[in-house]
């Protein structure tokens, strides 16, 4: 049995070195040494990772490697990659890598990526046939729309990959994706499509998800409204259980297997990515593909110091282990990055969210944060206050682009300004001499001046982290992905938690199923604690009254 | 001077409480009282609030009234319904009551409502004019979209109110809202209207908003090719300067009018509402206010014990700082609803997230937490392994409503039978007694049984509340905003700071005016820290490369 992280020395070394640095204000950090930037900054590619304004000194990142050794990153990291069981709750591996692989990847004596690359080549087959309007719908038109039907894993990356790289394809399917069980989602989409126009994509590991099924059959039905028997040739399926899917109705060659050594949160360069295929073309897809490879590439190779996701991961390590930070914002500059916080936010803290080892024993310290966020500069009009002058500190991930794919300059220029200014703002603040002198400049009396001064004031010392693309390319995307796909597993392997189980999501599925049959039942329900019953009897008793 | 809230005596008594009964898990506390749903669940029209299975027991509720009454509480309400200057800092009222209220309130001597009521009339008439088709545009055609262009206060509100009522009207045109300065934001938007038939909402109450007013330069562009000296009017204003809005080009009889006295975050009811009305209909902008005056009301009326905004923020404050919690989920059970966390996380961050009282000293006490979330039950599929399982312990606001307005039944049973598993599997939990048993009667070997069993164990106690709605109708929506904004009136009472300034935005603006002449420049910007250096300086050469 291993001893608790806690125990580790380098773990107590980071406790002693915090307490030593603690009060050191990253204002000073910069002032000090005025290679500092060159120093914490690090460029993959089109990549600029910039985390000079964190919290921390060479010293810190010294001993965040030297955690890293002790919790053996380099071992645990060749395991993932060559296809040990590091799912070990589940008895699984973790290929996700081998989806992109560009050698070989072995498990249980099989290179997987030929099977990879057997269902990639149906894929590339499938999407040209689609795109190019030689594999038609039942009543003989283009498939103008692709519905992919599908939660969580299923349905996060698609849809990021899709909305950020709809500028790569003017031509194929329009992509709509619908996740939730509330029958409002699909009867939207429907309502917005034509059945002889749509092909439908059900994504759905176990082909038994209770939300994508229930959306499967309304949608299936809606199809046969339309194209009666021929209505299965609008459909397709992306499963680890093709028998399902075939029992479903679905045609065998439009079935795209996955396997359970992917996990769904990081199951997006596998047929889940379908609908990239078919709505920016297959050759996009491989393109992200080759993007993630590069950093898979870099994550295996670099030392653990110039590693992109190892320095990511070490400095989330440090804010939430040791500077006691609950929270991690994920700020994208850049509104075709919009679904960005949210697919994190599953990869994230689904893979970290977690407080017993893999050894079986409580953790006995803090494991993932909240991961949240959304597009800036929309953010900095609704809770940036919060940031820079509330009572806790989040660190946050600023992420923007050089280029645009746009032609208003002025936007992008004014958007970028403030992309620099927010993280300045943040690690510089502005004290109350400099507040009083900015105040008295606008003109204001004395008295003003001092009732508003202590409103005025910015601490500062607020850690955030830049990443800087020259351009929102396919392969672009694929590495930013991978980069956070590494970071959270180094993160894991340092908390000594399984980043690819998900137990914590059972009980309440199994709750739900008990409780779904008492909504077709008599009321009063009694079966549960005062309130869950309470609540049943309320929504049994209102329900009736239409 | 008043005394720091934490040296208030009921302060301490808290505290103290919460340890004596720190131990108690909610499983017990149902078991030991039957009644407990009924004790701690309150009801108004067709809203249930449902918050017993928050750590609470009737101690805890009455030494919260009495913190509400040490910190005058009652006296704050009124002053805020009655017109004072509560906005101390910037020495203004916030009379968002006035927006919606039925009887006079007086403000400087005048009755506000008497303006208010003529704004409302001129939004009435436009509105209708423009739904009936009597209002068209330039080439005499009648309007079938609306683009806001707003951000913040400006966009949230109408932007949740248009997507959660849509199903009350099936005519009038669509409503379209752009807020981020990413250029693809209005890009992509544009590309979807045609000048001909789009009426434009430039929404700022300064007419000076950075975003709005680039977006806006823009979109008349866009118009002036397809409508030449027509294009203006194709534009309305919502903003307290009118002349800024004239000297735009907004025909005078397009400009409608706000206040100081109202914050953006607070304006949904004022005429920030008239995509609202456009869209779904003023009789429905009408009954959302109409809900919001009777949550008022209550507000203003109900003992602090049976209030739901004061209990509800009440509750916030135990989390918060008797729990320590740091972030609270808002996690609506409805698609509908799927701007509500975004919506509620500007009311809630922005108003609270200061660590300076009123008066100007250090609060000393921790203030607004996280607000984040995302629909259920997505979310389901995406962070609720963190909810059960995780580190950390966050509250959560469960949002669900009994009667949907789609017909896919079986749909809305899955939904609810999820949002009723859910609040019971956190406060409940499964031990690992029950986890064994579970997975033996799976047919699990002991082995796999003993491996697994710390995995399957899921430590319950995890505090939500429940609200459970009749039906999602205007006025259900206006009371559930009302709801939320006095909740946060409540918590900033207490934590004695002012939720109606946001002094924290002006730092980062000000930054962003420095740099943004620095990026017409030339190479190397040397005027900041290495890092903002840095990161400019990678801009302005990358870019280039196009």
């Amino acid at each position: 049995m291993p001893s608790a992280r806690t125990a580790l020395p380098a773990w107590q070394k980071l406790t002693e070195h915090q307490r030593a640095q603690s009060r050191l204000h990253l204002r000073e950090r910069f002032d000090r040494d005025p290679g500092r930037f060159r120093k914490f900054s690090l460029t993959l590619e089109g990549m600029l990772l910039d985390y000079s304004k964190q919290r921390i000194e060479e010293e810190t990142m010294r001993l965040l490697a030297e955690l890293a050794r002790e919790c053996e990153l380099e071992a645990w990291r060749t395991r993932m990659l060559t296809g040990a069981r590091v799912n070990a709750s589940e008895d699984r591996a973790a290929l996700h890598v081998a989806l992109r692989a560009g050698t070989p990847v072995r498990f249980e004596g099989q290179d997987v990526t030929r099977e990879v690359a057997a269902v990639l080549a149906d894929m590339r087959r499938f999407a040209r046939g689609v795109r190019s309007g030689r594999i038609r719908g039942a009543a003989g038109r283009a498939f103008t729309d692709v519905l992919n039907l599908g939660i969580g894993g299923s349905d996060l990356g698609p849809r990021l990959a899709c909305d950020a790289l709809k500028h790569c394809s003017r031509s194929g399917p329009r992509a709509h994706f619908v996740s939730n069980v509330d029958g409002s989602a699909i009867a939207d989409a429907l309502a917005r499509l034509a059945p002889a126009t749509t092909l439908v994509v059900i994504s759905s590991k176990t082909f038994g998800t209770q939300e994508t099924l229930l959306n499967a059959a309304a949608v299936r039905a809606w199809l046969e409204r339309g194209l009666k028997s021929k209505a299965v040739r609008h459909l397709c399926a992306v499963t680890a259980d093709p028998e399902r899917a075939a029992a479903f109705g679905v045609p065998a060659d439009r079935i795209f297997r996955t396997w359970d050594w992917v996990g769904g949160r990081y199951s997006l360069c596998s047929a889940v990515g379908l609908p990239v295929a078919l709505a920016i073309g297959m050759e996009h897809f491989d393109e992200l593909r080759a993007g993630a490879r590069a950093m898979d590439e870099h994550f295996a190779q670099a030392p653990l110091e110039k590693n992109l996701p190892v320095v990511m991961g070490l400095i989330e390590v440090w804010n939430v282990n040791f500077l006691g930070c609950g929270a991690r914002a994920v700020l994208p500059y850049d509104e075709r990055l919009r679904w960005l916080p949210a697919y994190l936010q599953q990869l994230e803290m689904e893979s970290c969210g977690k407080s017993v080892t893999r050894d079986g024993a409580r953790a006995g310290h803090a494991t993932a944060p909240v991961t949240w966020g959304s597009v800036g500069t929309d953010s900095q009009h609704a809770y940036f206050q919060w940031f820079h002058q509330g009572s806790a500190v989040a660190p946050a991930d600023f992420i923007a682009c050089c280029r645009p794919h746009h032609r208003l300059r002025g936007h992008h220029q004014a958007l970028l300004a403030n992309f620099f200014a927010q993280t300045e703002a943040l690690a510089r603040g502005m004290d109350a001499e400099q507040a009083a002198a900015g105040m008295r400049a606008q003109g204001l009396q004395e008295a003003a001046v001092r009732s508003l001064l202590p409103h005025r004031v910015f601490d500062g010392n607020r850690p955030t982290t830049s990443i800087l693309l020259d351009e929102l390319t396919p392969r672009a995307l694929g590495a930013l992905i991978a980069l956070y796909e590494h970071k959270v597993f180094v993160q894991s392997v340092i908390w000594n938690v399984n980043a690819f189980d998900q137990w914590g999501v059972e009980l309440g599925k199994s709750l739900a199923g008990r409780i779904l049959p008492e909504l077709e039942g008599a009321v009063p329900v009694s079966t549960h604690d005062s309130s869950t019953n309470g609540l049943i009897n309320t929504y049994l008793t209102r329900r009736r009254r239409t």
